[in-house]
């Protein structure tokens, strides 16, 4: 199975790392290929530039956002959140019948830290993206946590914890749900239901900034607790 | 001590009544006690007319906000959300120099099922409340689980789930967790911060609100699991 990741920034290299690891064909989709070939400076977050990533992972190809679309056959979207909608939008054509695993978040940095959700409450971006990607299975996950915690959750509790996955088909879901216990080992999946349920999930992100700065490290996750 | 809950709802009554059991001298604040007295049918979620109520709890006083504000030594803001601010407001004058803690939640049932917040993100109920009572110290905390479970924790796994707490004075926030403990059992209260974390806990209800119709029950909680 050849999986796309589409963006090249700590949470789609997570992924991407981790995905050709374990022996799947990746390719790591990006606005220009040569632009991010040629960055030789750590980004804002401090992160080695991705060229120096790619060379621990030599097995991932590095693909223009068109053709890493269309050679995935499962798409993992991990683009920055303020450019997540007009990037997937342009892709329409390529994704058209593919599950989209939307594992963003609309984080605002431009207010100051930490930041806020520049979409919420009556919309989500994973409504966003189903919404230009008619044609595509969204299903939203992931998104809770940190990603080295995304890719690898037994490291924490042996796996004793939450996500959640939002989406409007049922079969992709539980498709979704067999990759994530397949590649990641995730034994905890909660199905809060449709797409519009992506507003659930995605507004954690407030709690999970303010639970980051008083914990002062990014490896926890929230359990719900039923009985 | 004496313990004010202003609200007539059930969430008031629970924490009025549970406390009143505990031997506290409890006052509920209501806008009209007359009113509340004399309505003889149950409210629009069902819930009995607080008046049925109140037979059983027979040692907790009702008196209006003003009264019941003046009276209590510590208050617990249990109004409705989209009154909470133009109540409070009201009462700067009594709830002055005092402990209030707020668990109110910013739900808008006007949009339709499942209720939206009226306010998040860039701010929260909690900091609205702060701003019109600048000499009480809000607290918030306990709005992000089921009334019976905020005030009986242990009869989910144990008490093995979280709360969280926020606010700007360290001292008064000490108080609270000690008052969670000794009146209804909590053993584990999550700082979060000042008060502008409470856009953290408050933006928890629409994941809530979800989890709620996915669970098809109301006593759940979430914990942080760190290790």
């Amino acid at each position: 199975m050849k999986i796309a990741v589409l963006g090249t920034g700590m949470v789609g290299r997570t992924h991407a790392g981790k995905l050709s690891q374990l022996g799947y064909e990746v390719v790591v989709g990006t606005r220009v290929v040569i632009a991010t070939k040629l960055k030789d400076k750590p980004d804002m977050m401090g992160n080695p530039p991705f060229s120096a990533w790619l060379k621990d992972n030599k097995k991932v190809k590095l693909e223009n956002y068109s053709d890493a679309a269309k050679q995935g056959e499962i798409i993992i979207n991990a683009v920055k959140g303020e450019v997540v909608v007009e990037t997937l939008k342009s892709l329409e054509q390529e994704l058209s019948g593919k599950i989209l695993i939307d594992i963003s978040n609309p984080l605002d940095f431009s207010k100051g830290m930490p930041p806020t959700l520049f979409v919420s409450n009556i919309d989500s971006l994973g409504e966003q993206i189903q919404k230009v990607l008619p044609r595509t299975k969204v299903v939203k996950t992931l998104n809770t946590l940190n990603a080295y915690l995304q890719v690898d959750p037994n490291q924490l509790a042996n796996g004793d914890h939450d996500i959640f996955i939002s989406g409007n088909d049922a079969e992709a879901k539980a498709k979704v749900v067999g990759y994530l216990k397949e590649w990641y080992g995730w034994k905890r999946v909660i199905d809060l239901g449709d797409i519009t349920t992506a507003r659930g999930a995605e507004m954690v992100l407030p709690l999970w900034l303010r639970l980051f700065s008083t914990l002062k490290k990014p490896m926890f996750n929230i359990k719900v607790v039923t009985e």
